[in-house]
């Protein structure tokens, strides 16, 4: 490009970015965050945080919400609090709260664990559901690679096989020897959303259980749950619902499943009867039966507290705007980041593509660290991958211009 | 008792808990935590607080602590504290922090996951290194109910038989088909302390895994895990350790051992190179073996400041002060409750006495309903009994005078 049409294209862009954000029916909600100036790059606008696909931003009441939970609910109610303050009932109140973000009805959602605990369980459950004669779980070939750590696991404890199939193959690979299937909604290194519907269609049709690990969807998109018939699924709260760093998992089981849901980790907490100490272990019903210990507080009323955010967004205005932030972009990488200097893993349809840009370039370490030193938090997945998460709640067009020019500049110089 | 001698035993067990208090070289710790006068006794003094052994007090510096966390190290770094602020590390940083209370060298406690989980990975790894020719776990009959429904799931899981023993009764209990005894060191309702180092030994002379709860020992009383060769263990951070409502609990996997801790619940975060994304799984070597998914920042921070109050104190000198406390209370409560009108069930031998007293009486639940209206807060564990926890870090003389007091007040009136 020449130096006139670049002028000229960063002009333009710079425009459409005032427009869109102009007619951004959430920009309301980013003064919802706390979204300091980056440090780095002083005399720059504030910094662009597009990482919230592994940590979200702090919504700015959260501190104070801490700090009662802390001074007054520990330090003066102290062991009162358990009931005067809704301790013990927080995992299934929150997960009430995160159940209409993920297209579930309440008392299917509890939260608790961390997600590789949630699809330990969820796992060890779906192939008990699915009964003695289907000896193979089938998991996610590009998952994140807790769940394939967690889902052999469960495969050696339950005596079943594992098989790793990619998510396109699943349809064809699923049978009647098939258990369950565990899959990832949105590939966490691509950003490939995989269509939910269908493949949880190909388990059922196989008898399988199917199991869907949500954290790159939950509060990114639509997810459905109920509507699609899904049979376990788990998720992270900490990426798009803001709970704050390691903030407790989720984990759903429909309605109709939860009788027979028989948790490999059946804690007291998911007891009947949890104060009656009885030596012998009789299941809760509905949703709790997914608890195992007692509850870390602070981080669950964190995230409780964070949840807020919520109030009154609609996940189709979110998804809306996310695939209009993905695409502005591409638009202004196109424009502003020399051809061929690096290359997009993400879908480019719409109904591919979760919340998130991957770009490989051989050098992505170095310039995810140069782009950071610049103000633009991304994140770098080894060996070569530069990850743009954008949270339509507080990320605005502007910032995805700017984070595309540091771009540009960073690879072009 | 007269009316008179009543008065006189009265300024006499006063006197001697000024005398007590005065002498208590652990009395300058009291102020380093939040003990506000307790509500329903508006007229009297501060609440008498002995549930410390259910939810620890709250350290006087913690609140500043988790604000910094919420405030600066997620709200202004966000991502980049996994580095910068150390929230990676900090499972085994703070279990290092918790060795010495426990009577461990450096390098062999994980902190993260609830006590359930915890019990869960020792178990099932515990099955493991026990080999494939042993048939049976055997674990204490009288445990809180948790170890029991999860010794139970990792019987089923491992296909080996549960056996319930009473702890007196291991030694001849155990033998060549046992995998792995899973004791609890202090009984959750009568307060009674078992032998580690007798009943560890017992489990290795049958060549049995050793696997030991300390809930209620860890904070409370010297341990001695390395010393009594303890092959695994695991404990919660919220009694004795003050770590906040539900901070996560600890796992000790012997140094000689972690090579064979074969975890049932292999987490990316025990991978030994976990941002290599690697589809197979490769375990850290260590205590972090011990770790799952992702740690809850907020309630593991929140304990690691916790711990800055035992700065300078020894477990001799918390038990010497524990025991003095118990005899104390017994010693007031004989003297103002009426003969015959609750029963002790802790033993009164010091080496079998963990740091509660457990009261036996027929109404034990309106009793300790009673009490808690009047500022003494102790618990009620079903059908009958009335459960106070004495934390040396906190407690004074002054306080136990007081709630035997008006524990005999309550029981007489």
């Amino acid at each position: 490009m020449s130096e006139l049409s670049e002028v000229s294209a960063l002009s333009e862009l710079v425009e459409k970015a005032q427009k869109l954000d102009a007619a951004d029916e959430l920009r309301g909600k980013r003064a919802e965050f706390v979204l300091d100036a980056a440090p780095g790059d002083p005399a720059g606008p504030a910094g662009v945080y597009l990482d919230g696909n592994s940590l979200g931003a702090l919504p700015a009441h959260v501190p104070e919400k801490v700090a009662d939970v802390v001074r007054r609910q520990w330090g003066e109610l102290r062991i009162r609090s358990w009931e005067e303050s809704g301790w013990w009932t927080a995992p299934e109140r929150i997960g009430d709260r995160i159940a209409p973000l993920v297209g579930a009805a309440p008392g299917q959602v509890v939260v608790g664990d961390s997600t590789s605990v949630n699809v330990f369980k969820a796992l060890v459950a779906a192939v008990r559901m699915a009964g003695e004669g289907r000896d193979e779980i089938v998991v996610d070939a590009t998952t994140f690679p807790t769940d394939g750590y967690i889902a052999e696991s469960a495969a050696r404890l339950t005596g079943r096989g594992l098989r790793a199939v990619l998510p396109d193959d699943v349809p064809g690979a699923v049978g009647d020897r098939t258990a369950a299937v565990l899959l990832n909604h949105v590939d966490y290194r691509t950003g490939r959303l995989h269509d939910l519907p269908r493949l949880t269609a190909a388990a059922h049709a196989a008898g399988a259980v199917a199991v869907w690990d949500l954290c790159h969807s939950a509060g990114a998109l639509p997810v459905g749950l109920d509507e699609h018939g899904v049979d376990l699924a788990v998720g992270c709260t900490y990426k798009y619902l803001n709970g704050g760093p390691g903030a407790p998992a989720f984990l759903y089981v429909r309605r109709d499943l939860q009788d027979r849901f028989d948790s490999p980790l059946p804690g007291w907490n998911s007891h009947a009867e949890p104060f009656g100490m009885r030596p012998e272990y009789r299941p809760a019903p509905g949703a709790p039966r997914g608890r195992v210990g007692t509850p870390d507080i602070l981080s669950m009323l964190a995230l409780e507290a964070a949840l807020d955010v919520w109030e009154g967004v609609s996940m189709e205005a979110v998804r809306a705007k996310s695939l209009a932030l993905t695409d502005f972009f591409l638009e202004c990488v196109e424009a502003y980041v020399p051809p061929g200097r690096v290359e997009c893993l993400t879908p480019l349809r719409h109904e591919e593509r979760g919340s998130q840009v991957a770009l490989r370039c051989d050098d992505a370490g170095d310039v995810m660290k140069r782009l950071i030193a610049r103000g633009v938090v991304g994140d770098f997945r080894p060996p070569d991958v530069l990850r743009f998460g954008f949270t339509p709640l507080y990320v605005g067009f502007a910032d995805v211009e700017r984070a595309a020019r540091v771009l540009g500049e960073t690879v072009g110089a």
